[in-house]
């Protein structure tokens, strides 16, 4: 077991009914309130006017329009600047894990007299950062209850993880019935992203009876929520656990002492979706079997046994090789089952620029360190299988 | 699922090594130290020097003594006394969960102006608390990473839980080498007492499937890693294990968005150790199985099922009683296998005084809303059953 200093200050407000805590919780910060959304989904549901109402003697100003996949220019630029200007006290973000990861570069950019690419790229240290609440409209990334966000710079091909322990939310408001209108397609992809931030951790040399059991639960939580959310959109009791289970996906709780493992599939995806801008959990989806197959060795199968068995409930009498393999293939059928597209091909990426991804992931991710070991040929090898 | 807000502020400093951050982690709060330890027993095993070594050019005072069941007469008055005193800033409480179960009571009193026993027993509110760090020598309460304790006063065999957000341990060093020497007994009541606060958890009307995994994964880590301990007690990986199992226990991790359940096991232990004075975790052990039998109902077995199943891989094809039956055996026998005497009589409590704790508990714990509801006949019977 590894030694560890952890500690996670968010406070989550969870289930129907929270948000009557938002103006009381934002208050503790000041009257000056920076909201940030993305395309507009927000005024669809009704949020945009609840919030305006809830916050009524707040001074709020907007930053809309922030994408998937997060762009530094304009959307942390234009940020920081309102907060600049305008003496911003708080961020309110109110969407998916890409308002907020942006709202998180924004946070840490306001408190910074440089450029905040600096800060994203650790060329300066975050010393302060604004503080940050959300109310969370899509269960998938866990942002909401870590200190870290992803963010993409379109010029040069960079998708970014940025971390500091200054950047955990001060509050998430965790509503399931705003995941209500969540489309299939991204219920699908969030329940891919979340699986995979769990497998991230599962999959590594060293690890706990007590991680095991706990991620092997959020497997199953995530796959049999997933689909029954899929299938009635407005069971609140499954977009509740979904939710929960997604909240824990990056903050590190899943696998407190268990060993590193470098995140392979997220630096292979991240490569992915900044050449591409393909929706980032299914990208995940596409390339974790493939990951799977070619990582399945003497040396890990254990490891795919102990899956197989505890997840998908395969006799754990068969041949070792033969659970692992029906593991990955369960996964495969899940996401499958999903509806989610499953070759590269179906989200628009053919083989053009694969020896260009290899490339980067190779020399930007240090998947030279993974549970199993990447090189930029093993790489682009994943990719290909992935077609 | 239920709605609930949920924070804990405490960071974590898990593994051995991580006592070089202490000088650094009590600097935060001032140089004024509260120094409050139990019997002796971090004298013995050196970790008294190490302190004061590491504690170099603090200011600190002293509270020891602190004993089990830890008392409001004199330990809690005293060491608000020295707080109040010496201006202390920050509590360092050294030992097990009695110790910082004490601390916690002091660092409340300390900022309060009348009597601590109002703010204990909630006739006043606790509006602030001097900052608690703590080194914990034991693996068991879960009181490093909880807001609450529990206080005896002898005079009326009060045994009193405490909580306020204000008591979240500042920082909790946990490193597993220190519990190298905890004794066989101590190992198994630390064991115990943690796997009842996961069941008394996991017994509820409402949970969902990630928290029955992660409740049923610390029950097998405990079980499994309890008995690893009591045959190498300097097996590292062992200690390690149960000390972050134990430390998930009570801070609501476990079973966030699960109903109530109200605890009835300590509700009910609470009266055997403050009547008796009895090691808290024995108590628990020997009622734990006696009250599974008396709430066993149609009503209740498909909780046993699960647990049953899940946490001792009974065969789910028998019949259901047969697997409740078999599962509430398995957890007596488990008991038995780490030397817990498992009758009242054996740890010295006879019929004599159990109507009366019956009726203490029956007015003072709330049983009546329990998982399974507990009036002062039901409580007499099960201690009954228990002798």
């Amino acid at each position: 077991m590894q030694s560890f200093i952890y500690r996670t200050p968010t406070r989550l407000y969870f289930g129907k009914g929270q948000l009557g805590h938002l103006s009381e919780e934002l208050a503790k910060y000041g009257k000056k309130v920076l909201l940030t959304y993305g395309g507009g989904s927000i005024k669809k549901i009704g949020l945009y006017d609840r919030v305006y109402e809830l916050l009524d003697g707040f001074e709020i100003y907007e930053l809309p329009g922030i994408q998937p996949n997060p762009k530094y220019d304009p959307s942390v630029l234009d940020g920081v600047k309102i907060c600049k200007e305008k003496n911003i006290d708080v961020i309110l973000a109110v969407g998916g894990g890409s308002v907020l990861d942006c709202s998180k570069a924004i946070a840490g950019g306001a408190k910074y007299d440089g450029d905040p690419w600096d800060l994203i790229t650790y060329k300066a240290e975050t010393k302060a950062a604004l503080p940050i609440v959300d109310i969370i409209t899509l269960a998938a990334t866990g942002s909401e209850y870590d200190a870290g966000g992803v963010i993409s710079r379109t010029e040069t091909n960079d998708k970014t993880s940025y971390s500091s322990p200054y950047l955990y939310p001060a509050a998430s408001f965790l509503d399931p019935t705003l995941t209500f209108t969540v489309s299939k397609k991204q219920t699908a992809a969030g329940c891919a992203d979340a699986m995979n931030h769990i497998m991230e951790q599962y999959f590594c040399d060293d690890s706990t009876l007590l991680n095991d059991g706990f991620m092997e639960a959020g497997l199953r939580s995530l796959m049999v929520n997933g689909k029954k959310c899929l299938e009635n959109p407005e069971d609140y009791t499954a977009r509740a656990e979904m939710m929960l289970t997604c909240t824990y996906g990056c903050n590190g709780i899943y696998s407190l002492g268990n060993s590193e493992s470098y995140w392979p599939l997220h630096g292979m995806e991240h490569a992915l979706s900044a050449y591409y801008d393909i929706t980032h959990g299914e990208g995940l989806a596409i390339i974790t079997p493939r990951w799977m197959e070619y990582v399945l060795s003497d040396k890990t199968v254990d490891r795919f046994v102990k899956y197989g068995v505890n997840v998908f409930g395969i006799d754990s009498k068969l041949d070792k090789f033969e659970i692992a393999k029906k593991a990955i293939k369960e996964t495969y059928d899940f996401f499958v089952s999903m509806g989610i597209p499953m070759t590269l091909r179906e989200v628009g990426i053919d083989e053009k620029r694969l020896d260009e991804m290899a490339h980067h992931v190779a020399i930007n991710e240090g998947l030279e360190n993974a549970w199993v070991p990447l090189n930029e040929a093993d790489i682009k090898k994943i990719f290909e299988n992935s077609l």
